[in-house]
C-alpha cells in the first residue's frame, strides 16, 4: 500500500466520477464454463472482469468468504487479484472481521501488509479494541457496518436504540479513516444515516438489479451533488451478468450502464 | 466431518472430564526460536503442541487471523493442523464472521468442507443470515458472541438491552447447534449469562494467568458440576508459556495444570 486509502479514493473518485464499486464476488461454482478448466479459475475470471470494468470502478471490493471456499488456490487468486487492480484503483476486502486487539493485528498483518489492499470492512460490536490496531497502520482505512441490507438486519440494526448506538461509536474516528456500510434497503434509514453521518464516506451494498433503489440512494444517501460521499457496491449484478463467453463485455456494459445511472 | 460437533465434544468430555480448550494462536513472530527456521515454522510449532497438550484437550482452538497473517503458507499450516489433530478431538475455528446467506455459504463451504473443523465463532449483530446457512450443514456447529472478555466489551455488550437482546437472539436455536462465547472478566455477568441461558454449551476465553476468574468461572459459568457445560480457552497461557526448546513439555504442564484446576 503505497498511498492512503483516503487519498488514493479521492483521487480515483475526482478524475473519473464514478460512484461504482465492483464487488468481486466470484464464487467458483457460479463462475462462466469458458473459465472453469483453467488452472485457477476465479483468478482467471477476475483478471477478464478487472481488465473490462476498471474503466468505470472507482473501487473494486472481494469478499474474503469466496477466496477461501476455494482454499489454498483460492487465497491464491486473491493475492494475484489484488496485484492485478491497476494501483490506482483502490481495494476494500470485504471479511467483516472485529476481534481484541491481538487478534486484529494478525488481520492488519494479513490483510494490509501481505495481500496489500487498501481498506477492509469491520463488525463493530466488541468496540474500539477492533479499530485501534487498524489506526496503528499507516494510511489505512476501514467501513464499519452500521445498517446492513440483508433482511435479517432487523434483529440488530433495525432497533432505532441500536443504530444510534453504533452511529455514535463510529463518530468517533476521524472520516478519512473510517468510513460506515449502509445498506440501501430502506428509504427512511439512509436519511437518517447520512442525518447522523453528514461527512462520512459510506460503502452501499444492495442496490442490485432494483433501480427504485438507487434513485432513493441518489437523493437520500448523498452528501451533496459535488460531494457525494457514497461507493455503490454491485457485485453478482456486474459479475455474472451473463455466464457465455462473452461475460466480460457484458460486466462492462453493466458496470457503465451502472457509473451512467448514478452520475450525481 | 465425521462426526457432529455435538457428539463428538460430549464424546470427548465424557471419556476425560476436561473443560480444556486449547487456543491455538500460534503467531509468527511469538514463536520460539527453535522453530523459526522450519519450512512452515506455525505448522512445526503446532505439531508439537498438538502431542504435548492432547491429553488434556477437549477441543482445539485455532484463531484464522494468525494462519492468515502467514500468508499462503499460514492457511496451509491450518490445514495441517487441523487435520493432524486426533479425530476424537474436536476443532473450533475462532474466525467471528458474520454475514449474509450467500457469503456465510461460502464460509460454510470453506472452513466445514475444505478444512474440516467442528466448529466455528460467528458474529451475531447481520442476525440469522447468519446462522441459516450453517444450520443447514448437517453436523456443523458455531458459538456466537454473547459477551466478550476483550477491555472495549463496554461498548456494546456491557449495555443491558444489547446483551439480553442477544441472548433472546441465540435462545432460538438448538443448543446442539449453537453456543456462546461468554467472557470470563465480570463475576456479575457469568451468572447473569448462565441464568440466562441454562442449558447452552458457553465457549470461555479470557481466562489466563489469573487464577481468580477461574474460581468464579467454576463457580458461577457451570451448568452443574455434573454437566458444566463449559469450554475454558487458554491459548497464549499453554502455547507461549516457554520460548525455549523446552516450549512443548512446558505447554503440557501448563494444559495439565489447567485441566486440575478446573475439575468440577
Amino acid at each position: 500500500m503505497s498511498k492512503s486509502f483516503w487519498h488514493k479514493y479521492q483521487q480515483r473518485y475526482n478524475e473519473l466520477g464514478s460512484l461504482v464499486c465492483v464487488g468481486l464476488d466470484s464464487r467458483l461454482d457460479l463462475l462462466p464454463e469458458c473459465v472453469q478448466n483453467a488452472d485457477n479459475p476465479i483468478w482467471e475470471f477476475n483478471k477478464a472482469i478487472i481488465e473490462a470494468t476498471a474503466d468505470y470502478a472507482t473501487a473494486f471490493k472481494p469478499n474474503l468468504a469466496f477466496y477461501l471456499a476455494d482454499g489454498i488456490r483460492g487465497l491464491e487468486a486473491l493475492y494475484k487479484t489484488v496485484e492485478y487492480i491497476p494501483k490506482q484503483i483502490p481495494v476494500i476486502l470485504d471479511c467483516k472481521v472485529g476481534d481484541i486487539g491481538s487478534t486484529m493485528q494478525g488481520y492488519v498483518e494479513a490483510f494490509f501488509r501481505n495481500i496489500k489492499v487498501d481498506a477492509i470492512t469491520v463488525n463493530p460490536l466488541m468496540g474500539k479494541d477492533v479499530i485501534t490496531p487498524l489506526l496503528q497502520e499507516e494510511g489505512s482505512f476501514a467501513f464499519a457496518l452500521a445498517l446492513t441490507s440483508n433482511p435479517s438486519a432487523e434483529d440488530f440494526f433495525h432497533k432505532a436504540d441500536m443504530r444510534h448506538r453504533v452511529v455514535t461509536w463510529i463518530a468517533q474516528y476521524d472520516v478519512t479513516r473510517l468510513g460506515a456500510v449502509v445498506g440501501a434497503t430502506q428509504v427512511a434509514h439512509l436519511q437518517e444515516m447520512r442525518n447522523l453521518m453528514p461527512e462520512r464516506l459510506f460503502l452501499i451494498p444492495g442496490v442490485g438489479a432494483q433501480g427504485g433503489d438507487l434513485e432513493a440512494v441518489m437523493k437520500y444517501a448523498i452528501k451533496s451533488p459535488e460531494d457525494p460521499r457514497i461507493l455503490i457496491n454491485s457485485s453478482r449484478s456486474i459479475i455474472f451478468a451473463s455466464l457465455a463467453k462473452d461475460f466480460a463485455a457484458v460486466a462492462r456494459m453493466r458496470a457503465k450502464n451502472l457509473f451512467g445511472a448514478c452520475k450525481a
